[in-house]
């Protein structure tokens, strides 16, 4: 069952620690299948040198295990949440990355400083708030992915034009069309965050990229007018 | 004699520059046998590169050598006033990774600021004080291991919630419950503490994460009520 | 047609990411035949994992297609006008390397703080100003070249003396006689770029260097009197 | 003629780019023959990749090549006075290592805040004055030798127990018994100039490290009463 989409999640996991995004098992990569409702997900603290297709698990939107011996990520409920209010998203990131984590712990957006975030970030990544205690010891973490949620929907941001957020005191999590999708925006999420945190290095008054070339280099790639790369 | 503990403290030895936590010879890894209450540690200033396990050099919990060639590691006095005062532990690290000796020198212990850190650390990793001239041109290497244990007793922390130091104007120093868990705690203490370098680059006045999120964080992967990995 | 400059482009481009300068597709080079008005330039968006000498793009200096099937990059407009403005240039790299993005994303020149710099670029690297919301709703990546022009004119720089510049919120390019020296330029760039953030790191207020070293360290390479290297 | 000195220099010339020291040809290392009276040095501008022990550069103490095709280092001259006034090196390295530049460009000495920095530099790293002008238009490499001389005179610094210096503007030049450790030593400024870097960040007013630390941990290195390694 999902042999395709289990192929890619697994390729995605493993990309992980290719591009030097985690540490360990601090990381895990889903992927949906839309029509049947199933996420495909990494299992928790299995390391990525050991891991094999077959080891992933699968679950339905209510978490149920579907496939699979291994318990899913710890993690799994935020994915849930995440594929089930934005459905646009078809895989799912989650990482401890170092640069990104800063900003998190620091709980503050990530600016748009300039043209290599707005390429794949149309504006600041958003922080999202801290949970209560009550949340906190309650269903952690699908209350994760519900503050993430709430900001997007506060904010009015549409995920596929930020398809990332950093959450205070903990970390990034990432989505894209599919899980490889997903890694890319995880491996820029990173780079933009080590490169804001360089300005600010340079010049901690530095200020956001303006509008105009917000909308010139994030169009340029996305949308009906886009012109970049071969299409 | 000891063949396992001494395949064990060898591995776990390679693992510190493959880890990429060691420059030349700046670390040192050892394991307990409580049983026979003997300790099998790296020799002083070998080569990791050229390092055997039959170079290990193996003493009691005195400094006696009982078996090897070489000279212990100049650090064995610290590591077994650690195994002497806090019995729980199987393995002992020390090494000069550059951003938890960054702390060690500001003399600062490493908040707390988020989820990476709580994963591990439960609660702020201390910073044991410097030794007075008296201690330093004592027992030096012994006076460490006891500037140590004194801050832990004196904040009331126990060792294995708390797995790691970082000792003033000099390193850190990890622990486990066997060599290879002590060299894992070493690398998370590392990370952790360039995660929090770059956490106060983004904003010096950076708070540390909420107590609920250290219990949520920690607890889920240690004690009873766990559900991190496969159980 | 263009063999040789073809194969020197490619190289030219594989060259980057084996310096780490660029993640996934964001850099490009070129080269240009001066007698026959011919640019090779990299494609949009191509991998360089998968990117052959046979997929580089040749384009007149008006920016027609003269050669390929795939589109230039996207970056063409930018070059070209380099080409035209700068008559000594043979070769033309753009690249978001992170450190020299953070000086262009804090909208700064790169001082000369050293000997590093002086070897290379004889004075502080301009950073060109920001586009305005008409300039980049316009003719973007020719305005880009455009401002570039504009500041080496207004200080009366020689692009042979300073073979680099950084455009405000957005980043590197860099020249050369070739593709390869343009390399070399953007390499050295990078290394300054980081070089110049650790020392205001060491000293937020840290001096450059006196105009003798400079005098002394760019002829000491440069020009009838240089005597570094074999000649 | 100098066949085993040819052969380590070579080597020791090798491990710089191994080490991570340097980019490009920007480095070199030299030894000397001391019944001779010979130097032997990389020649200028040679890439790493393509030296070969036959193209080292043999000098007498006054700079004359004695024997081989290339010219040496631009830095000669530095290395030869290093030579003549500190009689007890047998190896130097000249690196533009970028944790050590950044405080050179600070025109700061690098201070000992920890056991790292006192077991192998016995108190603060010097940084040389910037050269006048008239100093940079004349004997410019032979007066950057003078003026390392000059402060090592001047604090009364024995070169045996600070065996390294920065040069205001440039970079490091270190030194040791033979060409190998004088590499080692330039491994460890880089490493130590790179952690007072990171401890400027925890903390900006950061205290050096007490004076019985020096004295302990170079002292249980060097000297009579060492304890350290293998004797």
């Amino acid at each position: 069952m999902l042999e395709e989409l289990r192929q890619a999640v697994w390729a995605a996991n493993l990309e992980l620690p290719r591009r030097g995004l985690v540490t360990y098992t601090w990381g895990n990569v889903s992927g949906i299948d839309r029509d049947r409702g199933l996420v495909v997900i990494k299992p928790s603290g299995v390391d990525y040198d050991a891991l094999k297709p077959e080891n992933l698990v699968v679950v339905d939107l209510d978490g149920n295990r579907v496939e699979g011996d291994l318990n899913p990520s710890s993690d799994t409920a935020t994915h849930l949440i995440l594929y089930k209010e934005f459905p646009t998203l078809g895989g799912v990131v989650h990482t401890h990355s170092p640069n990104a984590v800063a900003w998190a712990q620091a709980g503050e957006d990530i600016p748009c400083y300039g043209t290599t975030h707005a390429d794949y970030f149309y504006g600041s990544i958003p922080c999202a708030r801290c949970l209560s205690k009550t949340e906190i010891d309650g269903d952690y973490e699908g209350n994760t992915g519900r503050v993430i949620v709430e900001i997007f929907r506060k904010r009015n941001i549409n995920p596929v034009h930020v398809p990332g957020v950093i959450c205070a005191g903990h970390g990034p999590f990432t989505w894209g069309n599919n899980p490889a999708q997903a890694v890319y925006h995880s491996v820029v999420l990173e780079e933009v965050a080590r490169m804001a945190i360089l300005t600010r290095q340079v010049c901690p008054s530095a200020h956001v990229a303006p509008q105009a070339m917000l909308d010139k280099h994030f169009l340029r790639k996305h949308g009906p007018n886009a012109y970049y790369g071969q299409r």
